[in-house]
């Protein structure tokens, strides 16, 4: 398909190399911000602008993958464009773009993109929802062109999709800095629980997470859980999380 | 080495299983319960008892894989052996040995053991602490064979571990149990997050967590946040833990 990219961050640079791997044209990269947008273009081999009046039209789809409050104003841009427009948000509602596009949608992949590490979109689930059957039949074709799994999700599901992503994902990484925090402070390195953070997330792989529950609060060891707590005694709010989790968890 | 296995739970089967793949012999195993005793004793091709006076007094190495409230009152009953006394546990002091060992110390192995899944034991980092050069040089020899990653680690220390691994693994694992109910209250499976999950884990196999930290959270996407806590509101525990790990992020 002929698609326009608009956006350069990170999910618009890695959703870019996995379209054009997958055989599509990217004919123009939109960014706000010309440099960023120069450099994907150059990346993708594709044109280029800054400028959201001078978005081609005459592309297949449009993919919004820009900040969640610029969508609405990019969308009114793009008023009159013939192709499926299409945002790539988890927690934006796809009505966000009913009032500038007949043929509308969502492509939400479920992963989390960092420029420092490529990622294989093949084993990436990828939400989709769309306006009507013709977005429908596009957005499948499409999302199917770079992923085995590609599912059906409404906008209040995406959301909770979302949020649970923010769990497993954005919190979980925070409590692998608090775990590095705390090594340092004792003279150790973060190498150390490299292998037990792996192995943590491959275990949830085959099983489901509460069936391979671990640890002192799961077994209700209330000595091991006083050691800790003692420990931690020097930050009062860490020593609270610690309470909160464990008392979640037994 | 000649070792006596006393405890027959996740560490001392996976435990068990790595000594005798690296040639070792375990000569004994002894547990309370005599009926696991016997299975994992059949496993290491060892000789068994459920009666800690029946203890083989000719091993190399005494490993107690035992629960932590147990250590004391088993040490106790070998005292007079001549070799190498040790526990594994993560969160006790090594000086809950010293009454009833001459050579005695700790060989903690930093992973998550379950019988649901299989550990390679050669890239598990092992803490060993020693009370002195006999037991030291022993237990450096041991845990060699078994690991490529052995350091010294003093109680203290050891406890700080412990501490992050519960961050690390037992929290981070209810996080992903969090995440599962959230998904399943919404009719979508836990297998929409396992590529998310174990890419959060791989991505600081290589960086410092804090260097890859993604989210609404660490870019104060409020509007994002405020959508999440209105999805989680029926839940104001859960909500709870939301604030407050975000409010930790941002």
């Amino acid at each position: 398909m002929d698609i326009v990219l608009l956006g350069s961050g990170n999910v618009a640079t890695h959703l870019g190399d996995a379209l054009v791997q997958a055989g599509h044209r990217i004919k123009q990269v939109y960014s706000r911000t010309a440099a960023h947008a120069q450099a994907l273009a150059n990346r993708l081999d594709a044109a280029v602008t800054a400028d959201l009046t001078a978005v081609d039209a005459q592309a297949d789809v449009y993919i919004l993958a820009v900040k969640d409050d610029a969508l609405a104003a990019i969308a009114a841009q793009l008023r009159g464009k013939q192709g499926v427009i299409v945002h790539t948000a988890g927690s934006v509602d796809m009505a966000v773009l009913a009032k500038y596009a007949t043929d509308y949608g969502v492509l939400y992949p479920v992963q989390t993109f960092s420029k420092a590490k490529a990622v294989d979109f093949s084993t990436i689930p990828m939400a989709v929802e769309a306006s009507g059957t013709t977005a429908w039949e596009r957005l499948e074709i499409l999302a199917g062109s770079l992923s085995g799994y590609v599912f059906y999700c409404d906008s209040q599901q995406r959301l909770s999709l979302h949020a649970a992503a923010v769990f497993a994902c954005n919190f979980t990484n925070h409590l692998y800095a608090i775990a590095a925090d705390i090594l340092h402070e004792h003279g150790l390195d973060f190498d150390l629980i490299r292998p037990l953070i792996l192995e943590t997330a491959q275990k949830v792989m085959a099983h489901q997470p509460k069936e391979v529950q671990t640890g002192p609060a799961v077994r209700n060891d209330v000595r091991t859980m006083e050691k800790h707590l003692e420990l931690l005694a020097d930050d009062p709010a860490l020593a609270h999380l610690y309470r909160l989790i464990s008392g979640r968890i037994g």
